[in-house]
């Protein structure tokens, strides 16, 4: 526990605690209430110092590094240039007995009494929330007799002492200490356990908010001054915190810069290496280490770990005697944590220097994908400082710098899934698998990872038709992978492998198409673009060599429309002309329904297909449709539209009964992207062949796979090398992407670990808000939504240049959404929300919330912009 | 230190010890000798369970966990089943007075005194070797007086002492214990400070070695029982062996499974967790976890974190009163230890299982790349159970099942980069990566790895050239890049974008080519292969979209031969008769050097390429050369051909001053593949584009990155989105490649951390031994040496069949090779050794000399087949 309880004897701590209790002055706080949900804003004001102290160990002197770097830095203060530090202790047990904030609280003061400073100094002590039995021992008061309000267990506590310090120069403003015990139990045993024992239960995220407020605080009310903030954790960094939750875990979302207190003592090396292993594996940077010198020397064997990444400091030994006040100490460490104090100012201030010029940085050397330039000016540039979980943590400079979170809406180009728990296991198992494997040769060899990761996408999104996993880097490489199996399993089918073997036929006469529907989108590698329709990528601007190699159909969509989901036919299908009412759904799960394949619309679309189909094949044309390739259900960069899942059906099973191999491009809509572990399952059918990438791996790294059957397969065997298919990427089938996918796989579809999964581990539960859906699906503004699974899109109504994939009439909504913590991009004027396969329904109901504001917002505004156009008109 | 010194007090065990040491019996050992070498095997022999147990901390009570463990499997000996335990401390300090190995002999022997068992035991302890102090203490003997062997500061210390207790059954063969501690130093302190204060320095490789000595006298010596082996490590998981290498880091060639004591006192849950995560980012597993009740239950704190990942057990508490012999102690763990050891006999044995069934199973469901299944037996599937550093670690199961190292000559298709400490590093940062961003959206934003990546990009291979870096997922999307940037350029610079954009001229009547060499290979998607001539890789069969886009010039290559630098000149240059003295080069820098621009050669070279350009330029075809695409020096993919540097540098001026943009691919020659950062410092002129990939994240995981000048990047400025690059990969940039990248990129280049650079960061030493090199380009069986960097490649002399990519030629020698240590894949009858930009030259040489060896035997196995097939002859 703290140092404190090891520093005093606790008669005499008891004592001087009494003695003090009665001179504490009431001042009001705001009752903070211990909801379920998470905290609004976790803002990290950027405007100071702020650093979280964690010790490797408990008993290793946190609250001496705390009390003496706040010595060294309030004894900088002087009339020019006055300090403010904040010492916040969230989380105190052995309370109010250990009261780390309080031993900060008189060890500064003493010190200050014996220095005589230039400057007056004012300390103040407070505790904020107790559970019950702390406040009875603070209180002495039975506690039924009070009107004290109860919250979450814990007790608001008014517990505030201060004292004035007077310097020298006696009118001086002189420098402020607050230090702050956030919550205290009695028993000094881990948080945890003295909650089960003692009560004061609270969700993480009430500690968070209740952290933040005080972060914030200690920001804001003294202008002009310096501003320290120091956070001192409990116990060691993987100490649980009040809730279970381990506290490097809890404090995450903040990522503050840590200071690691070491262990000096035997075997405090590997205690010291381990504990800063921990905070690395959490994302954390840590500016320091600082041990406490017992003359072992751990100090050398920590700097040649770290290799000058982090300085480590040694502190004189700390006397063991308890009548000892350490003003002695203080005194000979002042030089130490001076320099501390100093490593720590630098660090800040390279830090956020750093993240003030990333900007420009980013402007000048980068080359974005997908990015004309010159459309985005400096300030519109996001400077990412972390993400944990679905969130991005952003860097702003407004008023002043902070850390801001934004939900990451567009799922990072489609590739995220997991929340903040599955991102520190895969963070682990990333570490791990490097470590034993990093990457090694695939090919004619078996290692773990991979072998797992074929296992489990066999049993899963191949299940009943896929026999072979091919690996490969992304969708794109996936996709060109998928090509090569179809054309060669068609060849072998339809009798050319063998003519050509036989040199009955001759190569050059030989072309083969995909079968395709316009707006599918594969990739954008050659061959995969060349399986695609002519569109704004393909042009010769873009892709000179793109030729379309394929047949494209253009397919039938539905959307959510007034509340209605609704059908729309291409021009193709109109022929004849259908009644109102059977252009419309009842309901999702109808459009889903096999009994659609027996109704006059699956009768039309199998007239449509099986006619162009053989117009195709009997047109003598020396081109075979060598596969049909589809994305099931969703094309996503086409704009988000879903096609009937009927028609697609309809094609799928004409064209297997035509011995055409079938290519579902999943790399969009695997792993639940849809709400099902594969779409083929939305569609009712299975393919010859299917790509997976971007959600396989949980959003970690590339990897993509394309599935095969048995059949497929069979048709690349032969006694020769050259009869193989001859194609690879260096990392195929990488340990670390494997690992990844292992853990997501499984992940994701399990009910312990995924909440939104029903517990067959199915079926997915419905994550928008169905009635908050039909709000906006009615709203004027929008054109259409879609949404299934993850994904919340809508296309606004929009006319003329607004309308496609270079508009950018969507700009000012999602700069202001942006605004509002929700990260979005556009597509043109589509725009959607996609979340992960384990986001809390309640985080999609906020989101959705922001969304119809922000819509309203945006409507209003054009109506402004029109009505001030026309007010200017002559 | 050990628990030894807890529970005996000192006086106590300084008499057990005299009184013991008079009765030792001195045998023989072998000496050990403290070469720097590294171990010439590290085989682990699978045949019986060997466990490591690490501690959380210091003091957690490891050596009651391994007497314990001792206790139970002991006592499950029975007349049929016999069972040996062996018991291995490498490292005691402290020592004789703390001797874990003695303890564990003592308590087992006083255990089965007091049990009375069926069998009879015979227990041994050994001493194998001590500092001089130690040896002091022990023998009480002056040294200088002693005929004693000095070995690296350590003495040869002959302790035995053994036991035998007889069983009920009196004539049993019984079980056997046999204990060894294989180094002790007489202070209780860390094992590198004793080394420090007492001598007795060793490199790491010493200690593995004659750890892997006793591993294997203890699995060996006698059949027919049931083995177990214990190693128990000294301190903490990542306290210091006696070279000052973390214990964790030390081990970890062996990768032994773990048996991780944790920590039940307060503050323990945190140290257990940060143990096991250091366990973790090394690469173990950890079998089970098992704590000592302290009454805090910080078991369910472990077993909530592990998720059932790894089972917890917990011990009773252990009497402090350092009177008790433990013995009830001991009694009342029992069912504990029972479990543990069954946790333990069953981990073992699925381990075994799966190793043994991997190579089925992979055959059955992988697909793997460029491979012909049908070529690959069941026994020629390796399994790889881990890689450290530069080797496999690869299960076998010939006599009995075994992990044996294999240099992964073939670096993972030319990926491989990291030593042992640059992959340990790695892991970290892939922990601290994916715990910090995951992946994070690329376009538009900017955050720290993927900055830092372009800046050293810039910086290094870049520099003088490049201003932007484009991120892809690997080489073949990269080159795909390149072209789409080349061909925009070239639109730019030729008028045809002003043309195109002003509606002048029509899309489909532009035909962009590429310029290339024949037998250059620039990968598998479609695109990349476009810009290759027609080969194995292209035909129908393999790629029915291919066209071959390009012109495909035949470049003069260059080898060693009997001793000496040559030159080949394609047919089209033989047009000229040249002199031999012409065709030869001294030496390699006389290859490189630029004067030859002006020689007779030069001008032929010269006078070629302007004619072949001008004839295409003039043949009036509407078709525009738009980029010239090399791999600068080696031809890698397409059987590692030198290309002379000279032809490929007047190439590359001639196409820049006609305004054709220039490409380099270097995939593969790219940050010292060839003994430099950037290969394009080997040709002496710079590219408008370059693509890199494979080594550029150390080899962990797919990343790849064009760089383009700045007049590339201009070409696609605009006001609209659609003039961008709208080419783009879901991982874009992803954080994880990022920071590997930037650490690797960092890594080879500093002379701190990579002992193959000069001071000046700008050079590689040679790694192949000139000598060796030379007789190997002088064997009959050898066709041409290529050696450049960590490239050693050499062509097989061979006829008919036996040559190209699809021959099986080279299959027998690299069997043995593997038999030697070797893995190597061929190209066909072209095989390599790669090692990495960190590999030490003594490494290079041992492979060298294998391979000098292999050749040699495969030369005569050879003569022998021919022999035999002559002899058979009618």
């Amino acid at each position: 526990m703290s140092v404190f309880s090891n520093l005093l004897n606790q008669t005499q701590s008891k004592k001087l605690l009494n003695s003090s209790f009665h001179l504490y002055r009431c001042i009001s706080f705001s009752s903070l209430s211990t909801t379920t949900t998470t905290p609004s804003s976790l803002d990290v004001n950027l405007s100071h110092p702020i650093y979280m102290i964690w010790g490797s160990n408990t008993g290793v002197g946190k609250t001496l590094v705390s009390t003496g770097l706040a010595t060294s830095i309030l004894s900088s203060s002087c009339l020019e240039k006055q300090v403010k530090f904040n010492y916040i202790k969230p989380v105190q047990t052995g309370f109010p007995l250990d009261s780390d904030s309080r031993f900060v609280y008189r060890k500064i003061s003493e010190f200050f009494v014996n220095r005589k400073p230039e400057f007056s100094l004012l300390a103040s002590n407070h505790g904020l929330k107790a559970s019950v039995p702390a406040w009875k021992e603070i209180s002495g008061v039975d506690l039924e007799n009070e009107g004290v309000e109860k919250s979450g267990g814990l007790k608001d506590l008014c517990w505030y002492e201060e004292r004035r310090i007077e310097g020298i120069e006696k009118d001086s403003l002189g420098a402020k200490l607050v230090c702050k015990t956030i919550c205290g139990w009695k028993e000094a045993i881990s948080p945890h356990l003295a909650v089960q024992r003692e009560g004061g239960d609270m969700e993480d995220s009430w500690l968070l908010d209740s952290l933040q407020k005080n972060l914030v605080d200690g920001g804001n009310d003294d202008d002009g001054k310096r501003f320290w903030t120091i956070v001192e954790t409990a116990g060691g960094v993987a100490s649980p915190g009040p809730s279970g939750s381990l506290q490097c875990d809890l404090y995450r979302p903040f990522r503050l810069p840590a200071i690691l207190v070491g262990d000096g003592r035997l075997g405090g090396i590997s205690g010291t290496i381990s504990a800063y292993e921990s905070l690395k594996l959490r994302g954390y940077d840590v500016a320091a280490i600082i041990i406490e010198d017992h003359g072992l020397l751990n100090e050398e064997s920590l700097i040649s770990y770290l290799r000058n990444r982090v300085p480590v400091l040694v502190l004189p030994s700390v006397p063991r005697d308890q009548s000892n006040n350490l003003m002695e100490w203080f005194g000979e460490s002042q030089n130490v944590f001076k320099l501390l104090s100093e490593i720590m100012q630098s660090s800040y201030s390279e830090r956020l220097r750093r993240l003030q010029n990333m900007p420009k940085k980013a402007q000048n050397i980068f080359w974005w994908p997908f990015t004309q330039h010159g459309l985005v000016p400096e300030e519109n540039v996001t400077v990412i400082d972390s993400r944990c979980g679905e969130n991005f943590a952003v860097h702003k400079a407004k008023n002043h710098d902070l850390i801001t979170q934004q939900f990451d809406a567009c799922a990072s180009w489609w590739t995220q899934g997991p929340d903040a728990t599955l991102q520190v296991e895969l963070a682990r198992d990333m570490g791990y698998s490097a470590a034993r494997f990093g990457h090694v040769m695939f090919p004619e060899n078996v290692y773990e990872p991979a072998l797992r990761c074929a296992e489990l996408l066999l049993e899963g999104v191949g299940r009943g038709w896929a026999s072979r996993t091919f690996f490969s880097d992304n969708g794109s490489t996936a996709i060109e992978i998928a090509l090569k199996m179809a054309f060669r399993k068609f060849s072998s089918d339809h009798g050319i492998l063998l003519d050509l073997c036989n040199g009955n036929m001759v190569e050059k006469h030989i072309e083969f198409k995909v079968l395709a529907l316009s707006g599918s989108y594969h990739g954008d590698t050659l061959g995969a673009m060349e399986a695609q329709a002519p569109s704004s990528y393909t042009g010769f601007l873009q892709q000179p060599w793109y030729r379309g190699r394929g047949v494209f159909l253009d397919p039938p969509t539905v959307f959510i429309h007034s509340r209605t989901w609704k059908l729309s036919l291409p021009k193709a299908l109109q022929f004849d002309k259908r009644k109102p009412e059977n252009m419309t759904f009842s309901s999702q799960s109808e459009l889903f329904c096999g009994t659609r394949d027996v109704s006059d619309l699956g009768r039309s679309y199998s007239a449509y297909i099986s006619k162009q189909l053989s117009q195709l094949l009997e047109s003598g044309s020396s081109a075979h449709i060598g596969a049909l390739i589809l994305e099931p259900v969703i094309h996503a960069a086409g704009g988000m539209h879903m096609i009937d899942p009927l028609f697609q059906r309809i094609l799928v099973n004409d064209c297997q009964s035509r011995r055409i191999p079938v290519i579902l491009d999943e790399v969009f809509t695997g792993f639940w992207r849809l709400g099902i572990e594969s779409a083929a399952g939305l569609l009712g059918c299975l393919p010859d062949i299917a790509c997976y990438g971007k959600l396989m791996t949980g959003g970690m790294i590339p990897l993509a796979a394309t599935l095969a059957s048995d059949a497929v397969f069979n048709a690349f065997k032969g006694d020769s090398k050259l009869m193989a298919l001859l194609h690879g990427h260096s990392y195929s089938a990488h340990a670390m992407g494997c690992t990844a996918a292992v853990k997501a796989i499984q992940w994701f579809k399990d009910p312990l670990t995924n909440l939104n999964i029903t517990s067959e581990g199915r079926q997915m539960r419905e994550l928008w808000d169905a009635e908050l859906a039909s709000q906006i699906s009615s709203h004027p503004g929008v054109k259409r939504v879609v949404m299934l699974g993850t994904l919340f899109a809508l296309e606004l109504e929009a006319q003329g240049s607004d309308v496609g994939y270079a508009s950018m009439y969507a700009i000012s909504l999602l700069r202001s959404l942006r605004e509002d913590g929700i990260y979005m991009r556009p597509l043109g004027n589509v725009i959607y929300l996609m979340c992960g396969p384990c986001t809390s329904p309640r985080i999609c109901t906020e989101l959705l919330n922001k969304l119809y504001r922000g819509l309203q917002e945006f409507d209003q505004s054009k109506v402004e912009r029109m009505q001030n156009f026309a007010d200017c008109k002559p």
